[in-house]
């Protein structure tokens, strides 16, 4: 049984929320410590419904850190759950108090802030989460393994794009007032929006379904006369020199949370699209394209076994969720008892995947303020 | 927090799993008691796994039974999840003892013991719930909420169908001797296999979402030589005089699991299909065909009010089942502190589903009996 | 050159319309004579618009008929784009004149005319084609290739529908007197509305697919207080004894013209729906569905020598119609010449594909009739 | 009755058979003269299967020219459906010889080329069409007009592709020989393979709906070692400041014809995909994705005067193609005698369309050269 702690994250976060039922999906892991709010009474209500003892809930997460540390059956990992400007300084300070730690992403703000966290960690053996759920998924799992077999051959191109709607109401607003939305605003979310936000995804998604990684890019950021971006399109060209196109958008009237992406090689393509997670087109040279489905005995691939249902039920985002934890739980516990872990345990993104995000989020801001010329990502 | 046991649905089961899963993923319910299989060793695994005390783990269900009805921290519900020969008895012993019961469906075999169920559940004020999964789904709610304010008008037609391609196999073997298969055998699944395991489901959800009850049906079913049914299509006639037409079938291939239907009214019409359960077909007499969502605002439903993730992300199978079973836990809490359950607490099937289940597999293969006579479900 | 003659189908004519189109898609046929309206005006305009000489030009068929079985140069065969009720009489005087003839479905109103129709035909060794328009897409032959030659195995199943939403005004509607839907009005339509217009294409396209004859069927028939059927369900059943479910409405929201099927076999399956028919999806027992397209190498059928343009731009309904129009058009000729037509010519729906369609109509509203009781087709 | 001739575009030419099909689907045009191929044999047989009389077919295209512009009877308009390198010259001798003039896309080469053949076209009052075929579709003129009316508001960004797989074999060859593609090599396609054959279609069809006009672009330019492009990603910025991307491609495994877009405002979005054209996807800010058809009767637009078949039957891509000419023979029948061609007469891609999509090949290419910089497109 693993003890885990919580900062952020408080009833009202959906993050926060999607965590806690992540983590109980599977047995063997306990929340017991929680800065959820740094308003007592929410930090209490969040603290009871799931059981957390009075004594271990704190308004201030320096202090909780504190208790934590100094005890015999601390916390195995904390999961921070906090708007992006506390990632650094809360990841930073459970590291060098030795304690595992699961972030979300965005990782950090800068550069510089997500090499020293990674640094810390290696330096102190210490796992290193960061939550980019949609690698979660079986599909997804499926497509990596696929690919790396050589199902579609040499990779000739890249087409991925995540198109939301949630913040087209922005555009018709006179104001940069919105108090509700902190991912507009520069003090929480730093100098991105959309592509901190969503960006990130894509680009990790296709990093780890394919291996590649981007070299350069230069991208068309859209402000619409606001303070961060909320639209933007991007050139990428991987360190093989094979070149992809990104677009990243929250004011696509229309695309819920579309993510989507397809990838091209000499010898096939596979299509994936988040909204049917279960599902993806997979297309040998000059055959019809198939609907490939997880789970499915045909796929011949080592990834079914992380199915938690039998095919043709939808095991949809809370799955994608559980099955990162899976395997920072599994590595964890691993490491705890001295046992070293295995590939499919270390399938989860760590602080590295961090740092790409946040060198890929000052690659395309940067592109985009020196009129789209190419911006190299090291 | 409440407690549950466990009859039947050790680590090999597929809907054991999927009951402690979906219980886990709203706090306050616990596990505490199981007879998962007659197997000690099985048994233990499931057990341990779960963290329930040794001492409340059992081989005998009888001997379970009569050990919590002895407690005074006895479990508030029980869940059995055994193969279908099963389900009378053991629901039948636990509702004497005055626990409430948690039951799979189809309920049992004849509509005497269904009825007798119901009746010792009501006579004994228990809470009885029987797992239709799929009307747990948002969107299942959704429309049902649509359709009783109105949306689609009065409805003129249904067309419905549940296809699996899952016992294709058994098709092209010789034999009766699937050693795997207990549904496809009369001895596990009493009279009917595809219609029990699959009909039922179509049954219930369009009664659901309708409010309509099947008056009498006439149906052809095809068991290609084997002991029960593996395909059936059936023609009903609803109390009011509208006509619906089902397909059910376990040996389309390429359908993997495939419950799909439409709802056909003088104002419109609402179309959904179970592999992309957060999205229904929403038509307006001489409008296009709107594709809406769960937990969109542009909805204006209570049933909104169920979303456990924001709009866009796919909520999945585990989700409909914790749906269900959230009503159960807050109907049995509030019964507990002597409250009044509200009608969106008492909003998931109950013994009531169970009879009209059986009802419905009776009436079925007694059609198909008797060429395709019409038989009447009264 | 062949030379044709039509009767009805004047500007204002839906169907009219689409059978010169489709017979100018090939060179070598021409329209020379018509009576395209009893009403003089229309009569002309439709003419001069397709440069008919005016002394080929009648208000009245019959003399149409006299003129042209007088002339030299006489047209090889009269497409017949009458409403319903007029079918019979006019095919069988230019049958009995010696022309050829093609006609709308249904073929006429009572089986003992169809069977005349058909008699005099083969008597007078005449070309006899009936215009089942979605035998001619190129998928549906394609389809019924695959089948023939055993890629879905020994079938199994058949689940079919065909449903519009453009009746269901009338049933928001007090009167029986829609004025301008002849389809609704026993004097112009027989027995049947639905099942004569559109069922019998969901009939025929499964014959023409399958090879499967229907042996007898019960069905619901829902006439909503009207005169003619709006919303059918039938069970049928084939003469190898396997089972097939179809669905025929006009009165279905959001269904404009929504024509599909599945072919359900040992081996695998094949679906297919009208609004995309360049596409189908066969899926092979234990594999992935694929989306075949029409035209494409790996199909390895004869039936992509039917194709007009490559895979991937979309044919639509003219090619499918002039498909069918190819292949009457060039056994008129062969015969014409004296050649024998081969069985790719012979390719198009004829008075037997009539007859069947007239005695499918009688069948479906007998049973309705008879409360849902088995009707035999012969 | 107007007369016209063609230059190219024998029977195994594609695009020949579609000019000759589609301008046959609307009485009223006769194919009089042609210079289908140099071979005599081909020549002679395609003019035979139309009916030409031999003494209007020519081996050589300046002497058909010579001839027709001597006859009283002279054609009206020429159709030319050579390779790309001969547009310029063929063009250019008709129109100078007072012949109206329809010329496939690509328009030519070089920018001062395109622009010579407007200006000559202009001076001359000649008709000078450019076969844009997509543009033709009902759905994407009903797009244009909800989009000049407002209907999602003020634009703010564009998303499109144009992914085909055809080319994909050339990539796993090694050399630079396939004989029969005549579209990869410089001398008969220019600068450009896939830009120049696809590209041009995705950069007018969403001029054609937006009313959109490129100002400069930047793109990744994929030759994959052979002489010309077969990869394309694109950012563009519309002379409104907003941003658009672009993916072209003839690589890209399992993408049959796959030109797909959408227009993305601060009221709404509209999405349209090739293969199914009758169809398009507008949502309203706020509200639920609908499922729009051409010729609905809620679309309340004056393009579904353009139909040609009731809503729900696949029109397809002759009826694409029918509708530009339809609206060009408009054109020179009114100038002929005298009249004014009105804006829905006028509406067809013209030299205008074939000057920007030269200027467009030549920008893309040029910024591939430049390690993708902006280019400018004036």
């Amino acid at each position: 049984m693993l003890r885990y702690g919580m900062v952020g994250g408080d009833l009202q976060s959906f993050i926060g929320g999607v965590h806690r039922t992540a983590l109980r999906m599977d047995p063997g892991v306990e929340l017991v410590s929680g800065c959820f709010s740094r308003n007592a009474e929410k930090n209490l209500a969040c603290g009871d419904m799931y059981g957390v003892s009075h004594d271990r809930l704190f308004t201030d997460w320096r202090e909780m850190l504190k208790a934590e540390a100094a005890r015999e059956d601390k916390i195995d990992f904390v999961a921070i759950c906090t708007p992006n400007h506390l990632h650094y300084e809360v990841c930073r300070e459970f590291l060098l108090a030795g304690i595992n730690v699961v972030c979300e992403k965005p990782l950090c703000f800068e550069i510089a802030e997500a090499e020293e966290l990674d640094r810390i960690a290696r330096e102190r053996d210490l796992v290193f989460g960061v939550l980019y759920t949609y690698v979660g998924y079986n599909m997804v799992k499926v497509m990596r393994e696929m690919i790396a077999r050589g199902d579609i051959g040499k990779i000739v191109a890249v087409h991925g794009r995540y198109a939301q709607n949630w913040l087209l109401d922005e555009l018709s607003s006179d104001s940069n007032s919105n108090e509700n939305v902190w991912r507009t605003k520069p003090e929480f979310s730093g100098i991105s929006n959309a592509i901190g936000d969503i960006g990130t995804h894509l680009e990790y998604i296709i990093h780890y379904v394919t291996g590649l990684n981007i070299k350069r890019l230069c991208a068309t950021v859209d402000c619409y006369g606001k303070k961060l971006d909320y639209n933007n399109s991007i050139l990428v060209e991987y360190d093989n020199g094979v070149h992809g196109c990104y677009w990243v958008s929250q004011v696509a009237a229309g695309q819920i949370n579309g993510l989507k992406f397809g990838i091209y090689g000499t010898e096939g393509s596979l299509e994936w699209e988040q909204h049917y997670p279960d599902y993806a087109v997979y297309t040998k040279r000059g055959q019809a394209p198939q609907t490939i489905c997880r789970g499915a005995g045909y796929l011949n691939v080592n990834a079914n076994a992380n199915i938690r249902i039998p095919t043709g039920h939808p095991e949809g985002f809370y799955c994608a969720f559980a099955n990162i934890y899976r395997n920072i739980v599994r590595t964890i516990e691993k490491k705890k008892k001295g046992q070293t872990p295995n590939a499919n345990d270390l399938d989860f993104p760590t602080s590295e995947a961090g740092i790409e995000g946040v060198k890929f989020i000052h690659a395309v801001i940067e592109s985009g303020k020196k009129d789209s010329q190419w911006v190299y990502m090291d």
